[in-house]
């Protein structure tokens, strides 16, 4: 039905999560037909991208220097970090806006099943930062689920053997979120880590 | 808060259809951690198609060869020409398995306002084709738009004048579709187009 090289474009665009048969086709005929410009700006910024950015040395981040801008920031504090599990999650965090200190990204969590240990996620690389003295306080901000949970649990050892300060974020009741929507797991969690109200 | 080279990269994803921030993110990310293949894959074979496919001299399909292969399948009813809009239009004939003649893209349809007009739509190649005399059915398959009925109506006269049968794929209910469902339009369309019943 389609000419080979039309063929192959739309194989190669069903690599991108999320994109069907029907979607490779839409995107495949709207370059061709309408912006060859923008498929040759795809292109070279795809190629570009694939060439030059690694991971930074430091934390692991996509980034095309060899340490990224996070942890070549002086105005950063960088006894502080925060433990992610990807890219996407730094930029979450750095939307909100409330983190000065600089990050860790373990690049996935403990999946035994799929073959990633500790190893995988760098936690070799992690020790060597913390051992060094100069880290005040680690915060943890895997995901809530079992594997990020147990990436949690065994990070959280290794800095308390070496006597650094382990934080996690907190879970519980979204903001702006009505009660009667949220999971029972997360609401028993809000629950279980209640505070006192203090009235002045 | 992206480095250059992955904010261009962002940008760049953002002129496929139906891609935005969030999933241009997703898919550069997820490009470069976990299938840089797949993203090399994409540039050669994005590449390939913007350097060598072009249109067909015939049809206007999309097309690597001067001619497409169904312009050049010697199978196909050459006399039989079904007008389309666009590439995706003449998939779709295609999977419905039931045409075996060739087509005619106009790759859009008529539209004053953004300067689309005759000329836009080839149908100057359009004319040359039907002139030559060896055309016996132009069978009209545009959208059922403003745009497209007036598409329709201009290349009808087009082919009446020069002595050809023009036909005009139906407009009705859906296969499959429940009658509260279907709009207004459809429905008195459908009505004013019955057909007697035959009872043997």
């Amino acid at each position: 039905m389609y000419s080979p090289l039309i063929q192959q474009l739309l194989d190669a665009l069903r690599c991108l999560p999320g994109v069907g048969a029907k979607t490779a086709q839409r995107m495949a005929f709207y370059l061709l037909e309408r912006d060859r410009r923008g498929g040759e700006t795809l292109v070279t910024a795809l190629q570009n991208a694939l060439q030059k950015i690694g991971q930074c040395e430091r934390c692991r981040m996509l980034a095309e220097t060899s340490l990224c801008e996070i942890c070549s920031k002086a105005s950063r504090d960088q006894a502080l970090i925060c433990v992610v599990e990807s890219p996407a999650d730094v930029v979450a965090v750095e939307d909100s806006g409330s983190y000065r200190g600089r990050y860790f990204v373990l690049m996935g969590r403990l999946s035994p099943l799929d073959g990633i240990g500790p190893d995988e996620l760098g936690t070799h690389m992690f020790e060597e930062q913390i051992a060094g003295g100069e880290i005040r306080e680690i915060i943890l901000a895997t995901s809530a689920t079992v594997g990020g949970e147990a990436t949690a649990g065994y990070l959280a050892t290794l800095a308390h053997n070496h006597g650094v300060t382990v934080t996690k974020i907190a879970h519980g009741v979204p903001v702006g979120g009505e009660l009667e929507y949220v999971d029972s797991n997360t609401l028993s969690r809000a629950i279980a880590a209640r505070r006192v109200v203090d009235v002045d």
